[in-house]
């Protein structure tokens, strides 16, 4: 936890003054050995970044006087389409997407995702925002990434892509592909990574119907968490 | 597994022909449903590449006829030196090493990094083995990155560096260069990640004499894991 997060829903004293008592509370106390008067990082859920005055601190809570004064850090370049992963996988993804300052990610089905990841409880909003927000501490941003889920590939690309891309390219990862993301990552774009397996032939030629073109990631087959912080650390 | 992974310890009927009855077995059996007369793509642990045909198949093994005739991919540009990981994102890691046909990974001690890691199950030569080898399974490699252990950090830095790097440039990732490893990316290297908290400043000085030099990966704090991800993707 790099950055301590704060949001409008915290116990606030004043417009100033705020009290935590959870697990921010716990890491200011035991983790970075704080005492009254220690200064803090500290971010406003979507908001700016600052530092803290601690005023008081006991077992029980942190009383902190907050300064707000500098915006968060850039969003990056691209806005990332995933097969929805594996369950397992899902929560360090969200956890690197939001490290990497990712503005949208669109969560898909695709022939090769199995409907059961849908259910899994680790895609309730709450475990979502959680991951997210771990991603946000470690990386020192406030900008939570907006997660979409679209439970049907065909009319996700046919009747949203085009809406998403907004004049952006699209870039599909595929293997085969003659162009590495590498070499096109200059410019704002939407990236879309098929699930473990890849995209099927149709959902290929469906995507570049509508505008999407191939680009390759070294050649090599990668997990999806490794192909999804490949993708974005082309942007560097 | 995109690639049967096969090795000489396997049970070979002669040169051509081995009897898998394993967890491959298993693969080959319920998740490609192969059948006899199919052909699979294989790899000899160490060696070529190829394909086999599986002469037989029943619930207990699979007989298969080998043809080995390809080399194995390139390695990677970079070896990397890495503060070793909590034991519960090393598996990953090593995961991802693997995927990227690293060299060699030089697993070292640093002031942030818990002791007790070394005691690790995980880090047991069996477990790293298995690790690597779901890479290689997963990006169609054969060749097994050299996994190297070095429970003292200045030794390590003022011994073996030098050594490692045998007049290649040592990168060592730092949020505060003035360059970032982008830029830089285009000829082999040695990189260095530190720890989750990052080096200390000794640390650095050190590393620094003997002839490292500072990149970013982007300016944002990243996970370990996320940031071995960022530096092997450096190279597509």
């Amino acid at each position: 936890m790099n950055l301590i997060l704060l949001n409008s829903n915290d116990h606030w004293i004043d417009a100033q003054r705020v009290r935590l008592s959870d697990r921010r509370a716990e890491h200011i106390r035991k983790v970075l050995r704080s005492q009254q008067g220690d200064t803090l990082r500290l971010g406003m859920l979507g908001g700016q970044l600052g530092t803290g005055r601690i005023e008081a601190i006991d077992a029980q809570a942190v009383l902190i006087t907050v300064q707000l004064v500098d915006p968060p850090p850039a969003r990056h370049r691209f806005d990332l389409v995933l097969a929805l992963p594996r369950p397992k996988m899902l929560r360090r993804i969200l956890r690197a997407v939001a490290e990497f300052g990712v503005g949208s990610l669109h969560l898909v089905q695709t022939a090769r995702v199995d409907k059961s990841y849908w259910q899994s409880p680790l895609l309730a909003d709450a475990k979502v925002d959680e991951a997210l927000r771990m991603g946000l501490e470690r990386s020192r941003d406030t900008i939570i990434p907006q997660v979409h889920r679209h439970r049907l590939f065909r009319p996700f690309i046919e009747d949203r892509l085009p809406a998403i891309c907004q004049g952006r390219p699209c870039w599909i990862a595929h293997q085969d592909a003659d162009v590495g993301l590498s070499a096109v990552a200059g410019q704002p774009a939407v990236v879309m990574i098929g699930p473990e397996g890849g995209f099927v032939p149709f959902e290929l030629t469906l995507a570049e119907q509508m505008g999407a073109q191939k680009v390759h990631l070294g050649g090599r087959i990668l997990s999806v968490d490794t192909a999804v912080a490949t993708v974005l650390a082309q942007t560097l």
